[in-house]
């Protein structure tokens, strides 16, 4: 169990319902699918769940656990608690509420409760990871690496994109990897010019480029890494591509550090593939956050403007995609320090020629 | 694509703003992480995305395609379309969109413009399924029990779940699937009393019944199957709950067929059960829908009155859950035909002893 970080006195709130999964996990260490929790300004954590996980909530976490029968209405039992504890302003994650949802539990809400959008705390709190979270996604990060170097090994000319994928997981699982990050991203060729391609039947050919963009989940934490490798000779342009690309991606990592806002190192990604006169092929932000999610805050892209903290965990990968020709994205994932950069992805970074 | 049987009437507007990814996949086939539809009351059917999926959407989609370069922003880019078409109540659905979502979309609502809260006819559309899906939904069936029975060739004492979980996900790949459509569930020994336990460190040891949760996605669609495995001597009690839940599960499908609302196949599994004084062990629901998401409507529980239509594709899936002794759960999926029911998994359903 972690101390919830929440700031009652500007979310105006005596209490708060956490209804998102992964901040459920967080605090709570309870993994199960249908879960929320009420967090009180004193400090105690109440869970909620039903018959389905009584054993294991037990099991996971030291708190108070409440097991309601009816699904629907474990935000109802857990603002009754609310009140009875004399909390009148319970704040509820505006985030991950549905519309529906915040429509049903308005309805039925006990008198003398209100209900309060709220949220955001957690989210910041799990931006720094701790020395448990740390050692978990570098697990799964050297994991996935180790799995990537032996499903390559594999490679094989007419081999499908969906078979190439399939050992990738596998090899992943057979480290100890509880699946995918993601779904695992394969393509060949001329594929490689949609940046989130699913692996389909395409089969590999002589001088294809192929992409591979792929994470582990492991004690719960997810890692992310894309590749590039090739099948014979690379054209002069998918070079060029290449060597633009890992020029950005090398010049992103190198403006990391704490303090710095998240959009700086976007901009520096997009700076130099500027200066190729390739900024109009990179259509996505530069990285994200992981951590529970594959995606977190923060988000490397032009509008986030959160200073980067040791302890953050980001991905860095710009891409660029040409339509006819083929795609580049280089990715790794890195951990902000107070002086700069540790990348924690060990796979070497030059283009792979097998 | 799929024309969109939208009931404008009763949602009382004249467009409808479809967030929720499947509900997207379904209607214009694209299958990418960010995008929204307009349907207007015309017919006219309009996809949002951005220019990650440029290529990809304007491949798969045979209709208009806007790409939208903010991601955040796709849905005001809708709603100006909305208004240039004349159309003043536009419908969101209230079950997919998050409270904070509503609220943004709400303050940078186009003037004249009106938000309606509406959704759900899509989900209901969904429930029965037409020719492509059920081929597709068989092919995911299929490669799931082929790959399951390859898998469990490969049991061995001191096995870990895990290991064995990589196994059928990678058989399962190795047969086309493009992934699992859930988080494989295996679990030995006294840990298939959790009903949703994750595989994990466990090794198999002799007499140890395992619990075997899985399903395949292929061509988009999922599928869904529970078996029971013994590595050895089954107790006598363990047979008895075996024996108990199959007859549950039996009796259930032998309920079902057009016109027969969902509510009563999930009374007739409890029931059964309860003849056994083993009602209080079993914490779920009977089944649920499948498709394009593991979890649809129709959901074979108390609540839910949904008379079964023909073509309609759900799991049956009784288990009883007893800490300190073991779980027993058996699932097929099972589609509603006019006349009563086709079990689509083809995988024997005695308690397998390897």
């Amino acid at each position: 169990m972690r101390i919830p970080r929440i700031d009652f006195e500007t979310a105006k709130a005596d209490a708060l319902l956490v209804s998102n999964l992964p901040n459920v996990e967080y605090i709570t260490g309870f993994d199960g699918s249908n879960a929320l929790i009420l967090i009180e300004d004193t400090g105690d954590v109440t869970l909620f769940t039903d018959p389905r996980y009584t054993i294991h909530a037990g099991r996971v976490f030291p708190g108070k656990v409440v097991t309601v029968k009816n699904k629907a209405s474990l935000a109802h039992t857990a603002l009754k608690l609310a009140l009875k504890r004399k909390h009148r302003r319970v704040g509820f994650e505006r985030l991950h509420l549905s519309y529906a949802e915040y429509q049903t539990i308005s309805e039925n809400l006990p008198l003398g409760v209100e209900l309060v959008p709220s949220g955001g705390d957690i989210e910041k709190q799990r931006m720094v990871k701790d020395a448990s979270e740390l050692a978990a996604i570098r697990t799964a990060v050297n994991t996935n690496s180790s799995a990537f170097d032996a499903a390559i090994k594999k490679v094989r000319i007419n081999m499908t994109e969906t078979d190439l994928a399939a050992e990738i997981d596998y090899q992943q699982r057979r480290r100890g990897a509880s699946g995918p990050a993601f779904d695992t991203i394969v393509a060949f060729g001329e594929k490689t010019a949609l940046p989130h391609a699913h692996p389909g039947s395409i089969k590999l050919a002589n001088n294809d480029i192929m992409l591979i963009d792929v994470g582990a989940r492991q004690e719960g934490y997810t890692s992310d890494m894309t590749r590039m490798l090739c099948a014979g000779k690379v054209s002069t342009r998918l070079k060029q591509l290449y060597k633009a690309v890992l020029e950005s991606q090398l010049a992103a990592i190198e403006a990391i550090r704490e303090g710095i806002p998240a959009h700086k190192v976007d901009l520096t990604a997009r700076s130099v593939l500027k200066t190729h006169g390739l900024d109009e092929y990179f259509v996505h932000s530069t990285g994200h956050g992981l951590g529970l999610e594959i995606h977190e805050a923060p988000s490397l892209r032009k509008k986030d403007k959160t200073p980067l903290e040791a302890g953050m965990v980001i991905t860095v990968e710009p891409g660029v995609y040409v339509e006819g020709v083929g795609g580049i994205r280089i990715e790794d994932t890195v951990l902000v320090t107070k002086n700069g950069y540790e990348i924690l992805t060990p796979t070497r970074k030059e283009l792979i020629q097998l």
